[in-house]
């Protein structure tokens, strides 16, 4: 089973789906793209993607060379090749048996699944800014705050496969803001895309700060993003208070795993000359002694259009 | 090396020093006590120590059937088998090579070194409550906080051998209680044994809340459990208190490793009765929905006098 000189990666998201054929140097030799939501039930996409599957096999002139797959996906869980009612999944409201059915529509190739960030984690490790480290805490920073574990070279799956959900432990304790988990105070309604533009929606309303961004009918994080570039203050302080709520919440997950990294990656660690210093202020604020200056806040290295079929591609390797 | 039917437990505390030699069954088959505080460096101590373990092994006739020693002590570190600067050991105010120390007076017999809360996980999922369980947080109530963190059937020792140091994670952010270690808010200024005393002596100042508890000079966690045990209102919220502040910080240890249980074990840890029900509580309304209800709280089924020799003892068993 396990012989052949590639592997696919597969990255799930909520609209496409990111597939390639990748090589033990992480070369991307062939991709492609589908939709994720043109389907209401699991089946028809699952065979949309075998066939898109087959398609960059043969792109890449890759035919029975394929050891196996592969795959990220939200609430993606890797004991059972389950993804578990993922919201934004048009065809995973309910359990669905997502390995299990792929590798059936692609004569028995093994399938490895995992939720992205944890995906996002092995790639790093395997091809990125972790290489050749054992312990590490990946976050990303996208859509939601997500994250994935490393200990001893192995990424953190748990009791239930479902560890490390790093975006929804508390970073604001009383009156926190209200997370799409039904909890309140989650770092992910903080310090994610949409909690930056949050952040700008609420101070522009409490204070009368002059910044570009009143201008705008609706803001993105993005909007933020530039108007820093630019020198507005209010931009540049919401990034500043962003990186603080993170070294704060990095803090306390160095008192657990005591990595020797934490790695950052997703649409908005592009922001990285406005959050590191803030970040690495807090976070060694707010450590033990034994770990002040110590820690390394790491920004991934991955070319973006390549990172999450890199990352779910090496999990393939492990199969 | 590694041959032999018994080990040696040692448990490395700031005024005793309590060691035994335990059969692969758990029985502690002899034991004794010596002074950690009698000396100011490290070598006198490690003399009485080694003598001490010699007169164990005489005591239950195990002359050459020791296969290893196992040592819990503050600051412990695995990797390198060194106390390193442990302020509540008077010869361990600087970096003090226990494990080589103390090998090389027992003619080479092998030593293996952590911490205190650490050995203690390894206890209970060598004897105790976590037996067959894979992955859990040991949570160590005494003066103060602990823990180990075990996954996939291993203690976590992160990057540089610290890993699992809970108690000083954030479980108030603002306006938090001053901790030992420098910092505010930790979990352990409001759940330790001290904790719980320091909460009973600002609530008696701020309130005029009738407690049996106002009647004593000083106040102690032991006070405040025999108060609650006999129905004094005060003491039972403050356990009610403790209680939420910890479930609220456990939900977030859950987000992280996504254990079957946590294990509670220690001095503080005997007023189940109290703690259980407000532990579970705050756990349930602060994790994500997947872990509500599954996530176990255990109390520590070990018997306390034999417990912290047991738990190192189960160390020397891997070497």
């Amino acid at each position: 089973m396990a012989t052949g000189s590639y592997v696919i990666g597969i990255d799930v998201g909520g609209q496409t789906t990111k597939l390639g054929v990748v090589d033990a140097r992480g070369a991307v030799l062939a991709q492609t793209v589908i939709r994720t939501d043109n389907h209401d039930t699991v089946e028809p996409y699952i065979a949309e993607l075998a066939e898109a599957v087959n398609k960059v096999i043969a792109d890449a002139k890759a035919e029975g060379e394929i050891r196996g797959i592969g795959v990220g996906a939200p609430n993606g869980n890797y004991y059972t090749g389950n993804i578990e009612s993922a919201p934004n999944l048009v065809w995973a409201h309910n359990t669905v048996e997502f390995a299990k059915l792929l590798s059936e529509a692609l004569e028995g190739l093994p399938v490895a699944l995992t939720n992205d960030a944890n995906a996002a984690a092995v790639g790093e490790m395997t091809y990125g800014a972790a290489r050749g480290m054992k312990n590490f805490i990946m976050i990303t920073l996208g859509t939601g705050v997500g994250s994935g574990i490393v200990i001893n070279g192995e990424v953190v799956y748990g009791h239930d496969g479902f560890a490390g959900e790093l975006g929804h432990t508390a970073a604001v304790r009383n009156n926190g803001r209200v997370c799409g988990c039904g909890k309140t105070g989650c770092l992910e309604t903080y310090c994610s895309a949409t909690g930056v533009a949050r952040t700008a929606r609420e101070w522009l309303e409490l204070t009368d700060e002059p910044s570009v961004l009143r201008s705008l009918d609706s803001i993105a994080s993005k909007d933020v993003y530039d108007a820093a570039k630019d020198g507005d203050k209010l931009a540049l302080k919401i990034f500043e208070f962003t990186g603080k709520i993170l070294g704060r919440s990095f803090a306390d997950f160095v008192a657990f795993s005591a990595p020797e990294a934490i790695v950052l990656f997703g649409g908005l660690a592009r922001a990285k000359e406005f959050l590191r210093e803030p970040i690495e202020n807090a976070m060694n604020e707010n450590v033990l002694p034994l770990w002040r200056n110590k820690v390394k806040i790491v920004f991934s290295q991955l070319k973006e259009s390549d990172a999450a079929i890199l990352g779910a591609s090496a999990l393939a390797w492990e199969l």
